[in-house]
């Protein structure tokens, strides 16, 4: 008889595992017991059976090739039996048993195992507001979740809907729900979207876009209560009130560590702890997926990171470890993408916010530019904000968004973050570069060598918030926009004390300006500003004076008079 | 007065390091001197322009906001003189001086440098083939050779084009000479298309798809002369004859190191020989761009890789180093991309024939597979080989091809290589993942855990290759196709020795199969043979008689059935 393995969870670890270590060992004998009614399916694609691009919730259990990921599938296929309707209700760790009870008729018994895993996956958070057992009012996790939802949208008394939560489902509900005709609104209680990935000036422009799709977000602004009779009817917030058919609650996932916390097995507050053989501190237990603490590799820090990609390889690891291998995962980048309403947001590594919590000195650059050469007329605008450490010169994290292609620059970065990388082997990477695809000069070649000459005292350059606290304070300097005064009649600052030099001037009349004040330069992206700004000080302007601009007017999310 | 910095050629590196020493060191007296009427323009586009992607021609010399990059810009805007139509002539390196000729009067005269840039480019190949001067046989690497072959194309006597060379340049070039209108041969003296990127096996696909848009490919076949009557009329090859109106001849670049070579600086077959700080032999002369040998960072060899980003990097570095930096390029990883007639091109690193030619031995894996996930509409093939060093697993090259996404995986392989990275590092890096984007496992990942698999000794695959030339020799061995009857139906191999059992009945019919033969397993992209092989050993079978057939039916170039 072979080695009894258990696992619990039938979602993407479990499965996973169990498959991996039956090819391994064909010897051993592997059950997973999943507490829902469906196993192994792609539940990130949820809101796109919402929206209509994955036809049938059934496609998300299918193999590529159409077969149904069931448990007959699992027992002629992968050798792995499979019990559904099945919770895991406690392990008798000195015995070595899994207590499982059917959800249908409460029956009990006991697993014997040799090797547990525990792959429970995550919840969605459900905060004690009052009213939030209301009818209506909708998670977004499982494939019965989404079929739910489906339903609901369709059978809503109203076009009213709220999304709890700027998070990634929560956005990523929006197209499904804008397509079905719902007025939307999103209520966010930190000050701006997808706060756990972005910088807030990288959020403004993807604000901007939800914004301009005709959704109401309301960002620094909390749930009150949920209001309605017997079904919803409104959100009550901290500022205001919202007519509500239908809500989607959809503010973060927890990890379900119950059952290892109550097994005496360690736990943090993201999860159950694990080593880097995914081996909890149990030696007979493995966890992995959803309910586990990731480390974060950029900080080296407990991070909590629930992400498909992640269980997946998770799961090979423990099934190799399950058949005795000796193989390890030693950690993620906190990469993300996703696309919102036709905008791309991908992120990975931390932020310049998560960067200074550590801690850290930075240097970052902020690069919006065309994702192709300007001259190729699909090219489209991604912006780019770079993170580095100051005195190492190591990458620390990439943001990117825009209408632009993101994938191509946020997997490369999270590779080189993989190998510890600093931005001057970034500016050495040989990116691919065709026209159609990339300019001769990649978007995240171009990011390194703005944070190199930064670091190399080519350039001092201001964020647009400490720009705009200048103003505030009312401090005395002044803004030399060096654009054609074509594209000045586009766009351009709101304020008194721009300078207008186009580039090509600025040699001949540096001696117009002024050389007690603060300078600060800038153009479309801030390129042209840089010319300035070296001009500037061959010019003989001191150098302390003279300022860029970061990312230049397409990255100044504050006001704008633009005409386009 | 500031040193005097001389650079030869106009187009990317040279004009990059002028502006960039410039920026560094004001005072330095920078002067281009270009043979050509333009300067700094994106010869890459060329294809775009002569297809319509790029409007106008004009559009290749502009910055992004339209302002042309002529002469009064790089003296108002850059602070560098430039002398266009004017050609380096020869080098004192004693007297420290070029001669230039103007190539309109031809009025010479001598200009002193402390240090000189060669960034003199490449020229195409025009072997001696009789006929070559012929009217109307074009090549394409200036502005002017676009803006000519553009007029040749809408002046041709009839609609009969040839292309010299299945190359990037020759292929690029099929999507323009098509939407003219014209019937096009494509005539490569290597066997297959893209011979410099690509292995044969990955070419095949590329191959059908060019053939099936209509175009006429003759591989391994070669140029004997081109006839007509003042005028190209005929292309006559090795092993045919065809009509053609206009012929592009396209079949590389060399690099133009005349100039260096008769100064008695170092140069090879591959160009101008240069350190990590881009100088050459003459410590007071550095080369860069298409001129220059460059350093495979894979192999640790010389290689001749004429690329504009690397141009591009090559003018920065340069600048650096002329301004008393020292900064260093380390080299290339031989990354490339490409769309031919909507089919996308990858490659970085080596592919398995260099490999082999470089006495390594390799591992490798064939992955066709979707490039999102499957139950996405938007989804689209792409096939990957990858190629790693057997007793290390170091990554050494991987090549993409299909119509779905190619850039993002062949950017990450490009960072992974930089790194010296593993497949186990390959598989560990935190890629994006969301369905609009990418697999939870994304297909690089997948190919790695391919040649996991087979490093660990899970699995034993043949090459389609190596099973084409089983079935030539006749030898006795039998196909398990696993694949449902639907599949079946769709696409099969034509081969006898075919049994048919689909995966999910394998366990229970394992005993039909013989024991004393070799089988060889096989699904439509081999996971499930894969998953074949792995039950056929747990069942007893001998493993030394158990294999797979890398890549499954579709990667299988040779014969098969289709009713699609």
């Amino acid at each position: 008889m072979g080695r009894k393995i258990v696992v619990i969870g039938g979602v993407a670890c479990g499965p996973k595992a169990a498959c991996r270590v039956k090819r391994l060992d064909p010897s051993a004998e592997v059950v997973i017991v999943e507490k829902g009614e469906e196993i192994s399916y792609g539940a990130c694609g949820l809101p796109f059976y919402l929206e209509g691009e994955v036809p049938d919730v059934k496609d998300l259990t299918t193999t590529p090739v159409g077969v149904v990921r069931d448990v007959n599938f699992f027992k002629a296929v992968k050798g792995v039996d499979v019990l559904l309707n099945t919770e895991a209700v406690s392990i008798d760790r000195k015995k070595k048993e899994v207590t499982v009870r059917n959800v249908k008729d409460g029956a009990e018994e006991a697993l014997p195992y040799d090797k547990l895993v525990i792959a429970t996956g995550s919840s969605p958070v459900r905060p004690p507001i009052p009213g939030i057992d209301l009818e209506g009012i909708h998670c977004l996790k499982t494939l019965s979740d989404g079929v739910e939802l489906k339903k609901a949208m369709e059978q809503a008394p109203g076009k009213n809907a709220v999304v709890v939560g700027a998070g990634l489902i929560g956005l990523e509900c929006l197209e499904p729900l804008l397509k079905a005709g719902f007025n939307v609104h999103v209520v966010e209680k930190l000050p701006f979207a997808l706060p756990a990935l972005l910088d807030e000036e990288m959020a403004v422009p993807l604000m901007k876009h939800i914004t301009s799709k005709g959704v109401m977000l309301h960002c620094g602004d909390g749930v009150a209560s949920f209001e309605g009779d017997g079904r919803v009817q409104r959100v009550v917030t901290e500022k205001t009130e919202i007519a509500a058919d239908l809500v989607l609650l959809a503010i973060g996932f927890r990890p379900n560590a119950g059952i290892a916390k109550d097994a005496g097995i360690d736990t943090g507050r993201m999860g159950i702890k694990v080593d880097a053989h995914l081996r909890t501190s149990d030696p007979d237990i493995y966890a992995g997926g959803d309910c586990v603490e990731s480390y974060n590799l950029v900080t080296g820090r407990s991070i909590y990171a629930p992400m498909g990609s992640t269980a997946n390889k998770h799961g090979r690891i423990i099934g190799d470890n399950l058949a005795g291998w000796n193989s390890t995962f030693l950690g993620v980048c906190g990469t993300g993408v996703c696309n919102i309403l036709g905008f791309n947001v991908a992120r990975t590594g931390i932020t310049e916010r998560d960067a200074r919590n550590e801690g850290m000195e930075v240097l970052t650059s902020l690069c919006p530019a065309p994702d192709k050469p300007h001259y190729m007329k699909g090219s489209k605008l991604i912006h780019m904000k770079m993170v580095a450490e100051k005195h190492t010169g190591r990458l620390l994290g990439v943001q990117i968004l825009g209408p632009g292609e993101v994938l191509s620059r946020i997997d490369t970065a999270a590779a080189l973050l993989k190998s510890g990388a600093t931005i001057d082997d970034c500016f050495e990477t040989d990116m691919a570069y065709a026209p159609p695809f990339s300019p001769a000069l990649d978007n995240l070649i171009v990011a390194a060598n703005v944070i190199q000459n930064k670091r190399d005292g080519l350039v001092r350059a201001y964020t647009p918030a400490e720009v705009k606290e200048k103003l505030d304070r009312g401090e005395d300097f002044v803004f030399l926009d060096v654009r054609t005064p074509k594209e000045l009649e586009q766009m351009r600052l709101p304020y008194e004390n721009v300078i207008h030099i186009p580039l090509g001037m600025v040699r001949k009349k540096a001696q117009e300006l002024p050389r007690d004040k603060e300078i600060i330069c800038l153009c479309k992206i801030s390129l042209r500003g840089y010319e300035a700004a070296r001009i500037l000080e061959a010019e003989g302007f001191n150098p302390g004076k003279v300022w860029l601009l970061d990312g230049g007017i397409v990255a100044w999310p504050y006001e704008k008079i633009v005409n386009m």
